[in-house]
């Protein structure tokens, strides 16, 4: 596999050095003392809450997080690599609001993010349970992610997100899903969960995000260190600029975690776009984050570590065209230049504001459809079919060749919305439009969802954990 | 650039193989004495119909063909380069239905044609007027070509194509072309056209086709050597089976163009697909659809010639999520394999059978995405940027940096009809659709139209002509 690559090896590696150049002589302000006091011991530079990264420092612990990583399910079938030539989609992340046919756009609530969660566990494309989907905003602030977690391990079997909301949030998350899978040391061993932990662009980490961080790389488990830049509102306006100062971002977090613990698995996390600069808004849609997410992939590359990037992320109002052009180009995108994690996979619309139901269903039909370019084809004797040819010779169908027989069903992806009636046919029953049989769909996924089993004992000591925070 | 690429080199050279395994031992029926005469002449062995190619004779005769040509418009503006990492656009192609907003879906008529190649002339991502947009079905059939070929002369100045409709469809195109551009040695010095000529699949190239490839190709005029070959139905449902028929047919094609006249430009042109097991019917928005354009790209590159794959292309009857998430697919797909002559860019529905002027400005849009997605950027010290990021450092913001103003309107591509706005002001703005955004942009676009010069002497000389015809 060739992946699309569009900087040259010397480009990558000035985009490297100028991120090292950012680090080493402007720096990082790291708004947490615990923080401060790692970097410090581990080497760098530090002047009040800024830090100056030595370069040396940041190849040396860059090279410690894994190149390739397992995060473990409660069946085997559902374990997801992380790394190499796999992709995973995980669908959307933190919309406030959500949105579907039969009853508007409205707040998110615990029943909404319960529903995505099942639709996660029922999809056939979608590999992990996203963190915060929608914000349940009818749970109390203090308690939302331990509800989350809680419904990810009732609805789901699937590998799931642990909670970004600082270092108390990691440890329940932990605490969570050590008693649904052992010890710490166990969960380190055998990771079940991903978390996604960020920069506040330009150059600044907060305290809630080096709490969490820390926590979980103490644990050993697996985070995503994200970056997101707005080339022209807090970064610059260039796509290589954004991408060095991302890179500069991305690479101090990694430092982090590894000077807490060495081998912490790691994701390179880049999600930069471009402001739209009528009204200075961020846009998701645009081909900048599509363009960026190559040059993600390529950095990550070069690191030799998993990489995020792309999703089914739009900036319509509604599944429209719009959405369905913007989420295939950045789907599309993500696996041609071999993005590894690829988060808000399904379901995101207004720019990561709103989860929309009938939006999850279509883009989890683009997802199969990108995992069937993606498999592509073997070839051989068998699939190269000589003899088929042979036999049906000029002029001849091949319809009624065993051959055919043998192979339509694993060679042509099925679709499940798409509709390949000829007009008339599409007239004569009732010319159905994508996003009421979307509507239908999602009715049916949710009436045939299976639930997962989740052992009596740990369902009840998990009710019993989130109590105690109530 | 590097292409993505999912075959290995060695795959490539299996394909190859097996082509010329097609070509020496099964062959191809050419319905055409014309042709066979040639082809025997040329070293191929001819028993009645059907024509074995000796693999000496194929590698010989490919070679002959330029790797890269250049088709000239009436300015240098808009000269059009085929081949390297040249992309250009052609819309959608052969179209018998029409169908708008306003009008609704009806037999297309020259009046639809005319305004299609306005389009064309007026979009800034459309690089050559495509032959047969729609069937103007209100002309009679025998003049129809030269009706095309005069309005794509008169209300574009891009490049055009030539008719397909046979020997005389060639001859009458070839004269149109003269009386406009010069001689038939100038023509083939300076081409203004290309005509897709192609394979009736399996393994058959009729009188029509063949008429009209050796009358181009006598005259030294640029065509694509075509092959659509359907998988499950007119070739084997393996789509490496698929690819290597596909690639026996484009093969032997355009053997016969180099024996015709050595050196006459060809586009590799593969457009194969699946069927829908279901009907039986041709589905063009599948995944398999764009796993084949890879491939084609691949096998084009190997030859050393151009390549034509990919488009706007869908199988959806209304230009809704799934006519843009399968555009995008092929058309981002195109881009990311390096094709270089992309037919069908914009307006195609119904798996070819229909054009929508809502969908030829929805996929126009698309079409900047890519380009701008092609265009990627440089990386120099003035767009990494170091020295804004040190400016601004941490917790700081870019707006009202110099560097910001200099480069956003380059760097950032500006929608035509993707809504970037927040929800709130979507709705103050009254919730805009984006087939009625579409539509209303269509009006303006066809209304502000100008119409460029052509010369008056020719006018009437080419009016004249037809007359003739008459």
């Amino acid at each position: 596999m060739q992946w699309y690559q569009f900087l040259t090896d010397q480009q990558v590696a000035q985009v490297h050095e100028t991120s090292l150049q950012i680090l080493e002589t402007v720096g990082i302000d790291f708004r947490y003392p615990p923080a401060l006091e790692i970097l410090k011991k581990g080497g760098a530079k530090v002047e009040g809450e800024r830090v100056f990264f030595p370069s040396q420092l940041v190849e040396a612990q860059i090279k410690k997080a894994p190149a390739e990583f397992t995060l473990y399910g409660r069946s085997s079938d559902v374990d997801v690599v992380l790394g190499g030539d796999h992709m995973a989609y995980i669908p959307g992340y933190g919309a406030p609001f959500v949105t579907d046919l039969d009853n508007g756009r409205r707040a998110g609530s615990l029943q909404d993010f319960e529903n995505f969660v099942k639709l996660t566990q029922a999809s056939p494309h979608q590999d992990i349970c996203s963190g915060m989907v929608i914000e349940p905003n009818d749970v109390p602030h203090g308690i939302r992610h331990a509800h989350m977690i809680y419904a990810a391990m009732k609805y789901s079997e699937k590998p799931f997100m642990g909670s970004a909301m600082g270092a108390q949030g990691a440890k329940d998350s932990i605490q969570m899903a050590s008693i649904l899978f052992g010890t710490q040391d166990q969960l380190a061993e055998k990771p079940r969960m991903i978390s996604i932990l960020g920069s506040l662009t330009p150059l600044v980490y907060d305290e809630r995000m080096l709490g969490a961080i820390i926590e979980y790389a103490r644990a050993g488990q697996p985070q995503l260190i994200s970056s997101l830049v707005i080339a022209g509102a807090t970064g610059p306006t260039t796509m290589a600029g954004t991408l060095a100062l991302q890179n500069a971002e991305i690479l101090a977090g990694i430092v982090l975690t590894q000077l807490v613990r060495e081998g912490t698995p790691v994701v390179f996390s880049g999600s930069s776009s471009n402001t739209e600069m009528r009204s200075g808004a961020l846009s998701i849609g645009s081909p900048e984050m599509a363009v960026n997410a190559a040059a993600t992939a390529q950095m990550a590359r070069f690191y030799h570590l998993p990489v995020r990037g792309g999703g089914a992320i739009s900036d319509a109002k509604v599944p429209d065209a719009q959405a369905a052009y913007e989420s295939m180009m950045s789907l599309l995108m993500a696996q041609v230049c071999g993005i590894n994690f690829v988060l808000h996979s399904a379901g995101i619309l207004e720019s990561y504001s709103c989860m929309s139901y009938e939006k999850f269903i279509i883009d989890d039909e683009i997802c199969g459809m990108v995992k069937r370019i993606k498999n592509a084809y073997a070839v051989s004797a068998d699939t190269l079919a000589l003899d088929v040819i042979k036999a049906v010779g000029p002029g001849g169908h091949f319809l009624d060749q065993d051959h055919t027989f043998d192979h339509f069903r694993t060679e042509f992806y099925q679709p499940v919305l798409s509709n390949r009636d000829n007009f008339d046919t599409w007239i004569e029953n009732g010319s159905q439009q994508i996003l009421q049989t979307a509507n239908k769909r999602l009715k049916q996924v949710l009436a045939e969802y299976c639930e997962p089993d989740l052992p009596a004992d740990a369902d009840k000591e998990l009710k019993r954990f989130i109590d105690t925070l109530e």
